[in-house]
């Protein structure tokens, strides 16, 4: 289980920078720099060779500090590392993240293993070494050593992301901010000499504020311990996974990349469906499934109404609705009855349902509270082509009071620029995640079906 | 073939806005805009009921018009259509473009028939009625009656789409302009009178500024023709398509919208095999394959070979790469000797190339330049994860450069925020795409490998 020294490393109340630096090329600063714009907690930057940094007055070792150090955070160069965390044990510091690289990535098993040692005698928690580090837009803990302005973090949120790579780490998190996902906590744990996967994952488990984790990973050291956790852990939440390395060309390169071996894709995909773990197959599906996941309750079947005022993405909608394996919704002849009654003459009342080019806010809304008490609809998805001049702003109160009204997954779709997505992102804001194109919000709710399966199955 | 009456619906010297309002929230009033506001050539207002518009005279019917007429758009009520269209005919004007609708699409065959006999006893070519219409970003032509606000306008550029729905014709012009993707002409026929896609595609195919021609379709009505023209533009030009309608429950909603006897999926992916068109299966597709296609020469193998600052994303490419059917290149004995002697001992010397996380543009530029000599390298993949400090903006010149002095096809990947986002689009613009994930790059290198066998084959 994940103890105090867990909960530390990422709301600790207190933190050292051991390596803290004034040159702002330096990791050293960046990170300090971070932790002074975030995070509401002591800071104490640890560097024998100044007497402050940014106004914060400088220790010369992590056990010089007076006061208690929930997390320290090792920025020092290889050659003093394992002087730097032994002094951190010494000082009673609980958790460490470790950035400092130059251990079994480079060959050095032995000192990796006297690191190793340490941490262990200390009872410290460590993420690392050779990592990017913790991220939590919580906390704000933030040990990302890369430049803001390169890097953008993403908002607050109901995701967290644990990475097995830390250059994919980033460009995720840099990604996840610019498409307005909203992320709890990000860990990269780089080598991984004590915190992998699976202790994250159980952390996770636990947090309040994560309401799906998603995975990027090349390979386990302990499969058994994964399926232990993940068994656990995804009655309670959601985990969505991207195994690279699953080809024979992918393999080599993760074992050159990470040292994993990778093992098969059939291999990974059967360990995945054992512990309820859903696995995606590219970068963008783990937002596209985290995000729907988070906000939304599991699907009690595959049975999918579609609203449109495009026929076009009607017919896409029921294509992706066959080849995912969902299933188009039948209406009621009650239901039928009322749209008839609700709805011009011109539309032509079945699933999909196109409300044709000129609908406007009132159509979408009659059709939607009539399909919303259907016992037969799983769930709705809304398809919205916001560039019709009939359309209104207002069809995005009318989606959201629906949806909260009526307790029945909604799930939208919109293609286009500034003005659709500035309507899309208000959706998103209500717990109703916006994709782009009706496969992909079929897939979605495929995502959201799959984890009803497995959340009942248990 | 398609004539001068094609070459007047994109290219007109005077246009007539026959229905023109002084109205802001009708159609009439927001195309007549469109062209005051775009359009180089004559405008002339057609409106019985008033003497001007927006500074502009207004004239009682088209043939009092006295300058020459080369295109009219038809915005009257569907109730005058028939002798608008017969006045546009008296008057000599060459095309049309019918955004009335009220015909076929309702039931009124009998009218659509008509409408049709009219515009063959004037020798006049149309598009629609019921339609979106035509955009060229070059003559300035733009019949959308999206307001600006709301449908953002795409900038000039190499890509034209033709397609059987005007809703989704709509959210991907909008779509495309915030995804800067730049387009030539686009084309939404409706009811399809006279000009449906074969006749647009032939066109197309012999415009200069169009150097991929994307499709969205539903049906065929003339499935020979589209054949034989197909066939005979794809050996110049690379067509893209998407087909909806493949399922049963989308062929029976494409039924619903366009008419449309969808046909199985089975017989649309044979035709389209047959005459060298190169289908895609969802909406961004579309983009993701026409961006490539549009900038560069296909290509003559399928052996990739992969940089990348980034293990993770180069994991995630071999991956791709044997998932789509591509194939990792092999570096011959003399590259490796050379990437040895120039890159730092860390750097593991296959491919996927790692340059690891610390590269900066001296250690992209070295390693490209010698991979872009390769024989057995037919396409480079450039990965660039931009949030690390090394990294800086004059990686896209190394790259360009490259890729102008050494006429190897090279894809880019990159994910992120802002700060990435702002360094892809500045590849782009030198013909070089950039794409999210490793998949979709690799995707992209398919559809060019693709389009290099479909041209030598004929």
């Amino acid at each position: 289980m994940a103890g105090p020294g867990v909960d530390t490393l990422f709301s600790p109340a207190s933190v050292a920078i051991v390596g803290a630096s004034r040159d702002p090329k330096k990791f050293g600063n960046v990170i300090l720099k971070n932790f002074m714009l975030s995070f509401k907690g002591r800071i104490y930057p640890v560097n024998p060779n100044v007497g402050e940094i940014m106004g914060l007055k400088c220790y010369p070792k992590a056990s010089a500090i007076k006061g208690r150090v929930d997390l320290a955070v090792i920025i020092v160069p290889s050659e003093i590392a394992l002087e730097t965390v032994e002094d951190c044990g010494v000082k009673g510091v609980k958790s460490l993240v470790i950035i400092t690289s130059g251990f079994s990535e480079t060959g050095a098993t032995d000192k990796e293993k006297e690191l190793g040692s340490i941490i262990k005698k200390y009872k410290m928690r460590a993420v690392g070494p050779n990592c990017l580090g913790v991220l939590d837009t919580y906390s704000g803990v933030d040990t990302i050593f890369n430049p803001q302005y390169k890097l953008n973090r993403p908002a607050k949120g109901p995701i967290s992301f644990v990475s097995q790579s830390g250059a994919l780490g980033a460009a995720v998190l840099d990604w996840a901010h610019s498409e307005l996902v909203g992320m709890s906590k990000f860990v990269s744990y780089g080598n991984g000499i004590d915190l992998r996967e699976s202790d994250l994952i159980d952390y996770l488990g636990t947090d309040e504020t994560t309401k799906a984790i998603a995975l990027y990973l090349e390979g386990l050291v302990d499969g058994k311990k994964f399926i232990d956790v993940c068994s656990r852990i995804s009655r309670k939440k959601p985990i969505v996974a991207l195994k690279a390395g699953k080809s024979e060309a992918g393999s080599k390169a993760a074992m050159s990349h990470t040292g994993s071996l990778a093992g098969s894709a059939k291999v990974f995909s059967g360990v995945f469906r054992q512990c309820g773990v859903i696995e995606v197959n590219d970068v963008d599906e783990l937002f596209d499934y985290s995000r729907i996941l988070a906000y939304q309750k599991p699907l009690a079947g595959n049975r999918i109404a579609v609203v449109t005022n495009g026929g076009g993405f009607g017919v896409l909608a029921a294509d992706a609705i066959e080849e995912e394996g969902m299933k188009l919704a039948v209406f009621s002849a009650e239901a039928e009855k009322l749209l008839r009654e609700a709805l011009p003459d011109r539309v032509n009342v079945r699933n999909p349902l196109d409300l044709v080019g000129d609908a406007d806010t009132k159509r979408y809304k009659d059709a939607l509270d009539i399909i919303a008490k259907e016992s037969g609809v799983d769930c709705i998805l809304v398809i919205l082509l916001m560039q019709v001049s009939t359309l209104g702003s207002d069809v995005i109160d009318a989606i959201t009071e629906i949806y909260k009204d009526r307790k029945k997954p909604v799930i939208a779709c919109s293609a286009g620029g500034n003005f659709t997505q500035l309507h899309m992102h208000a959706l998103e804001k209500e717990g109703i995640p916006a994709y782009p194109t009706p496969k992909k919000a079929v897939k979605a709710a495929g995502a959201l079906w799959q984890y009803g399966k497995i959340k009942n199955k248990i």
